[in-house]
């Protein structure tokens, strides 16, 4: 019965963060403006209670009487792994000692508060302390976790299990050397941007992207689309997947591309098998988050895949432009298939990284990777940011950046005390050539996207990554699904295509 | 520091309770079908963290040193107050076994569905033997909680503090002794019943009702509608109180009246103080069941107040009548202000509860009242309801019941081992009538009414009810409120007022 005891308290508490993802759902979108306080503190209550539950003697006790129970079983037995994962991801989380995540919980209250009020103001100063203290705590925080080489290791790993400050230096190095490269090259290419901000009537928006994010695999049945000002996926176990997007009627990729990245996310979970709900295989127990996901990075892979891969191909636009023409008939009356995917395709270098390109995005990443990294050892200082900033912006995409509003103060991340989250994109956006490299051997997924057939690459995903949930490591899962790990190189060519393409 | 342990530990029941209100409203408003199960299972977990909490050691400790350390204050003090009142909430849920709480979860499951069946082959045979474990089971629960005089007496206080099977008795006898002959004169009535059944676009009809919401005083700003199959009405907190409505295109008065209901429900519930927030005094620890109201016919009696005394009162229709024809200006380009109202009060016996009229009603309340009175002695068999039914309906409504699906089987409640509940609408209807002729003594609230301004009534509301939320008994709260204990004396007079009304 100990084996049983350890599911049915590890069920417990992904259902308690289930309830936590509706909470929160329902604040960005349902909630009328005056619920914001109350819903704060159930919220609390509820990560309290998962925390004590996860942490107790009851949990622990169930896991040592399931490793005996289960000490006959052979070494991969699912059951073990489970246990054994479980157990790791609570020994990270009961390592942070209680009062460090209450004092951080009520430090990201006044922290986004005054970044918030800075960031209008366009006063780096005034946010400084408070980000001084944020900074601060983060570093108590990885000492507490703990790491062999870098302070930055013990945060990037809660995010990326196995990711390091020392990897990630690698992989951005490849990338700089790569990137900077295509993006002289691409300024070159013919476009005629101005058709993306004609008049697109919202309603019509909604419903052709809520069309390709069918045809992609997103199963409405298990989920719906809402607006919302930050466009986002959350889950309550894969029978229940909700996405939301966010729609301007003058700027047409802004709502397009945003529901298909977060549709990509939705399959992830939608994908996860029956057998995983409630269990540690779709429970984040360090961040304490009902996930299904194996990380942030491998989740970015299927958003970014299914965004950038499929979405802004050629392919894509040749098959299915048609149908947006259909939607918008006087607005796209003189545009062509071609414009349409070179429009949505234009490479540009600005300032901001939620609005930045497949070619200046990871640049963005490595600036606030480096940042972050050298916050945690202390050889950057935080009073320093602003010119930090200016200089590697500069370096990177040869911008002089007029304003911290536009530079350092754009991001809540840092003020929610969120460090180490960030390579997660780029690691995402890496993973995600790897994934769709991988299943193009298949025919079958080839002669698909050929076709507008998305049914092959889905069904590949859903074999080589959903279906894991948690139960492998990011590393384990590029490996099975792949034949490597990690690495730039088909990321790297298909940006090299397209610019190529681009070009032509 | 022990009556801030106690109400820290309240705090947490109330929020995991508001946590499982969105739970089930989003069941019912948002949530894919896919949903269903984990949904269950999530709703489950919550309850039974929350009972756990309730009726855990660390609360009964912090109650016992809350009493010491509040043994020196005056006897009204409030903390005092809220420690009492916990304390003998939870050793009524204390007393119902989780054995037994359990069974009755895994009851109500199969118990639901085998009542659904049932009534769509209109066979309530085969429905018979699972009402009979649920009834032998609110046996069970009966005796586990305890009662001096009839066992029908420990389930409706469950719902209705300090009501009785025989105070019940003599208040249905009276209501029957005035209602009887006022159905009889109705019947003459001049009704053009045909008006409500046209084409009313559901839009409209939700604009209208919701304007109509906002004149009452509710408030969208903490609150919002939307729809459902069955309106309801539910809070996470003042702050943010929803109530939901069903719009049907050609039946104008079912859409508007749910709305109105519900706004009542929703009024009270926002207008519990801020200070009562997450405590006792918005928390049903016997139910468990975040609420601010004093009880299930306190409740009743705000929304039938909104609905039946102003929202189909003459002077109501007389005032607001130009606006639902700005509304629908073709639809009621025929229709007076007189003919609507007459309309809206047409009176008629009916099979089923939820289409009843005022007068008919409580009929269908006592019919029964007295089936689960008898069923919780043994007087009453199972098997013999279909035929007890008959009877009273011939009886009361003077009807013959032409199949058990329009008769014992159209309720959802016994199937849900709700035993105990249906008085509290009768309650309810009782109490809005005394609760009206108290404010209406008032100048201000009686010229608001003649005039159409709606707020001193709902300051009296706010004043005389909801600021106590569950502070006073129901019965206090009717003396302190009206000068005297429930009384069916006002609301037959609204009755007979409204009867001689309809025909002049
Ligand atoms: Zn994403
Ligand atoms: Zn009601």
């Amino acid at each position: 019965m100990s084996y049983a005891a350890f599911k049915s308290e590890v069920a417990k508490v992904n259902d308690i963060l289930c309830a936590v993802n509706l909470l929160t759902w329902d604040s960005r979108v349902m909630m009328p403006p005056g619920g914001v306080d109350a819903r704060g503190k159930q919220i609390a209550t509820l990560i309290g209670l998962a925390r004590d539950i996860a942490t107790g003697d009851g949990l622990q006790r169930a896991i040592e009487e399931a490793r005996a129970e289960l000490s006959g079983v052979a070494p991969g037995d699912i059951r073990l792994l489970a246990v054994e994962q479980a157990a790791d991801a609570i020994g990270t989380l009961s390592r942070i000692p209680a009062s460090l995540v209450g004092a951080a919980a009520e430090l990201k209250t006044v922290s986004q508060a005054a970044w918030s009020k800075a960031r209008a103001a366009n006063d780096f100063a005034a946010f400084a302390p408070m980000l001084e203290r944020t900074m601060d705590m983060q570093r108590e925080i990885a000492s507490a976790i703990g790491y062999d080489d870098h302070p930055y290791d013990a945060l990037v790993a809660t995010y990326e299990p196995g990711m390091t400050w020392n990897r990630l230096r690698g992989l951005y190095g490849e990338l700089r050397e790569a990137l900077l490269p295509l993006l002289a090259e691409v300024k070159e290419a013919n476009v005629r941007a101005e058709i993306l901000d004609r008049a697109y009537p919202v309603d019509r928006q909604r419903a052709f992207s809520s069309l390709i994010s069918s045809r992609f695999g997103y199963d409405f049945n298990r989920g719906r689309l809402d607006d919302t000002v930050h466009p986002f996926e959350i889950s309550f176990t894969r029978s229940d997947v909700r996405i939301t997007g966010r729609f301007r009627e003058t700027w047409l990729p802004g709502g397009l591309f945003a529901v298909w990245h977060e549709a990509g996310h939705g399959m992830y979970e939608q994908g996860i098998p029956e057998e995983f709900s409630r269990s540690v295989f779709a429970t984040d127990f360090v961040n304490l988050y009902a996930v299904g996901g194996a990380s942030f990075g491998t989740h970015e892979s299927q958003s970014r895949l299914w965004e950038n891969r499929i979405g802004r191909s050629r392919r894509f636009w040749e098959l299915n432009f048609a149908d947006l023409r259909k939607t918008f008939p006087d607005q796209l009356s003189d545009v062509s298939a071609e414009d349409f995917w070179r429009a949505v395709n234009a490479a540009r270098p600005g300032f901001i990284r939620v609005e930045a390109d497949e070619l200046t995005y990871d640049f963005h990443i490595m600036l606030r990777s480096e940042i972050e990294a050298g916050l945690m050892t202390g050889e950057i200082r935080v009073a320093d940011l602003p010119s930090i900033w200016r200089e590697r912006i500069k370096v990177y995409l040869g911008l002089d950046v007029p304003s911290d509003t536009l530079g350092v103060l754009q991001d809540v991340h840092w003020s929610a005390g969120m460090v180490g989250s960030f390579p997660t994109y780029t690691i995402g956006n890496i993973m995600s050539s790897q994934f769709f490299a991988a299943a193009r051997k298949e025919t079958a997924v080839e002669l698909g996207l050929e076709a507008g057939d998305y049914l092959p690459l889905k069904t590949w995903l859903n074999d080589n990554v959903h279906q894991f949930g948690r139960s492998k490591s990011p590393s384990q899962l590029l490996m099975d699904a792949t034949g490597s790990d990690l690495s730039t190189a088909a990321y790297i060519a298909d940006l090299a295509h397209k610019v190529e393409e681009l070009t032509e």
